[in-house]
């Protein structure tokens, strides 16, 4: 189990994340398609992913965005993992 | 253009349908999954009839848990299209 980031770790692994924002115990992110399918296309690599990894984000697809929340339930808060995370989503979102 | 319902024909429809609750100017439906990844299927599903009906639910999904939010924005409320699509969406998850 990954172990709970401090406040000051979470503070630098989120200003190093582009377009993610902290919400509490949470890191979320907006992401924008050109197509309604294209987002849901996006959550099916992300559901495979999270599938893999056993940690799954709280996926919301709202027309053409898709909004990403994530958090370490097991940890109480913010670790690697998701900071680890957060980062493979942005690459398979670049590829897309 | 499908007509806005009036609240009497919400309240008949709503009360017609099974699990769905009224909340505000959406109808709203709780889909609970024994995996993950079945209830990304569903999803998909979902979508595919979606952009079919040109009509597009909000979508958010909680690991085992998918809501679904219904409204139709054109109409400034809920539409026969609504009550139409959530008897649709239940016919889905009734065959997984």
């Amino acid at each position: 189990m990954a172990n709970r980031l401090s406040d000051a770790e979470i503070t630098t692994a989120v200003a190093e994340l582009t377009g993610w924002k902290l919400d509490g115990k949470f890191i979320v992110k907006k992401y924008r398609f050109r197509e309604f399918l294209k987002g849901v296309a996006f959550v099916n690599e992300i559901a495979a992913l999270s599938e893999e990894k056993n940690h799954h984000p709280f996926i919301a697809i709202d027309y053409k965005m898709v909004t990403l929340r994530l958090t370490s339930w097991n940890a109480g808060g913010l670790t690697d993992l998701d900071v680890a995370l957060a980062k493979n989503y942005d690459t398979i979102y670049e590829k897309m």
